[in-house]
């Protein structure tokens, strides 16, 4: 398998990058490659200085880079040499020795739009969504879209919770995964038009477990395995749960450490145990799903070790056949979540 | 000034509520009046047992109700008799010895039915919005829309904008209030065509302080006085919030008796003193704005202090003229957020 890694990508690109990727040659086969795509000379330098002189790291030169700010469909227009297009494209010639996997820490939206563009949508698709794994009090939860289309239509919505349901079964190995529908209440009369038609098709989606309704205050409670929503509502809920948290235990801290310095010291392991149960790194990005090709796009804030799950998880997605498992859900449900 | 309390309301009613109530009256001025809304013999039975004997007290006799479940605009129709309608129905006959101000912990799609239809809306105002303030780490910051409006157009979302505004200039003594727009990135290009309508508006509304966007991330970080969104994103918002703070508190006080019971016993007054700096039962539920005429809708958990502090806010709101202020700061603005 060839893993092509946009090296430039992040806000510790691209050490952690480089770190992650060589941190996941161990857990590699013989016949992996990895495809590190960036300045040329920069990585070449980290690969010598790291020592690993591995014959399975090929050196992808990309003299460009697409900054995290930067307004996406015009950067990847306007910048074919970056290491975002450049990864692309080594996804798009697949077939002609290219990548099987891209990863990327960079822009969010850039990758989405070169990712697109380059592998285009799997059979049935209507628009990729990216699904993140939120490790919830109850166990993990699938969360789809948080980001790639903030502004959907019902089948949109509907194959959300389709290709999510398909990514728990296949990648969380959870036999019937229970599908929900964020809304803000739980009766059905409550929401906008866009969730009462995606409800409608959901409900009449043949063999899919649907949940009913999640609000907001549930979504960490383990009430559904897979949740829809649209890219917008998906963004703001993640991005709200790692700020809230991460206060949360700032002010823990400080309030403990007030009262009693002693005991802040005997907290901190509490809270490492916690981070560590809920700690997003350890699921190592988030795959935008619905692309014909396995594309996973990393927190700008990933670690070495992020990277490295990223690897490791990208190949579990080819190992189980995910795409095509896709592909086959959407034939079967065809109709329902296939009306455009 | 006359105070209407939907005395059947909320998931501890009707004791909560009557204690919250009886609890203000000591509050409360001499010429002040609290009218209960609700099953007149419940009512009657609680005054007597409670021996709150007080002039100021008038049971008005609502022998329906709505139920937390109920679908609002059907209910409100369907149930002329019900504690909600009737205390609205006092509201819109306020000249007459009616209500200056109505407050639910009820059904909040009813209330905001009944209240819009029975107060109308303040001239210029195009959708009433409820403003909740979120105690963050930083400080007070108030959100709107939580759930009034879930499908808003650009220039209802200015609006709520300039209605926090003044909500925080009046109530929160905020002298410039900054006004933030939530959106999925901080950069112009991020976000949906509502997002970037709203932003122009907001941008171009004469003295007004705009804070650009914020993420769900710094939300709690106190980086605006006000932020706008729409009554989905802002429901998801409370919520999340909500259901992961409590759940947090939960986990980290099991990991904590898990490793040493001791240490739990002394981190329950952390736990405690954490919890009053960020009580929304202290903010005594939400305003909705907009309407011509004071309705303050209460969580649906709502503990007697909650209604009562929510009582005596609402004799602030009414005490500084705070509709006054939002129509006089709306016709300033006019044009501007006024485009409907």
């Amino acid at each position: 398998m060839r893993i092509a890694i946009d090296v430039m990508g992040g806000d510790h690109a691209p050490g952690a990058i480089l770190d992650g990727a060589f941190g996941a040659l161990k857990s590699l086969g013989a016949d992996d490659e990895l495809m590190l795509v960036g300045r040329g000379e920069v990585i070449q330098c980290a690969v010598e200085a790291s020592g690993a002189h591995d014959p399975r790291i090929r050196i992808v030169d990309a003299p460009d880079e697409i900054g995290m700010d930067e307004q996406p469909v015009e950067a990847v227009r306007s910048k074919p040499h970056s290491s975002i297009v450049v990864m692309s494209e080594l996804a798009h010639r697949r077939a002609e020795h290219g990548a099987d996997v891209i990863i990327s820490a960079g822009n969010t939206g850039a990758c989405v739009c070169a990712a697109q563009m380059a592998l285009r949508r799997l059979p049935g698709v209507h628009r990729p969504g990216i699904a993140v794994v939120l490790p919830t009090f109850g166990g993990p939860v699938v969360l789809c879209d948080v980001g790639a289309n903030p502004d959907p239509r019902p089948p949109h919505l509907a194959q959300y919770g389709i290709m999510g349901e398909v990514y728990a079964r296949e990648m969380l190995g959870i036999a019937e995964p229970r599908v929900a529908l964020m809304n803000i209440g739980g009766e059905e009369g409550k929401g906008t038009g866009l969730i009462k038609a995606t409800r409608d098709i959901l409900k009449a989606t043949p063999d899919l477990c649907y949940a009913g309704f999640v609000e907001g205050r549930s979504l960490f409670d383990h009430v559904a395995d897979v949740v829809v929503t649209d890219g917008f509502v998906g963004n703001v809920v993640i991005k709200l749960a790692e700020g809230l948290a991460s206060g949360l235990f700032r002010t823990i801290a400080r309030e403990i450490a007030a009262i009693d310095p002693a005991l802040a010291e005997r907290f901190k392991p509490v809270q490492k145990r916690i981070y560590a149960l809920h700690d997003y790194h350890e699921h190592g990005g988030a795959p935008l799903l619905g692309v014909n090709g396995v594309c996973i796009i990393c927190h700008g804030s990933s670690e070495a070790r992020t990277i490295t799950n990223a690897i490791l998880k990208s190949r579990h997605m080819v190992d189980n056949r995910v795409n095509q498992a896709i592909v086959n859900r959407l034939a079967q449900v065809g109709s329902g979540a296939g009306v455009g």
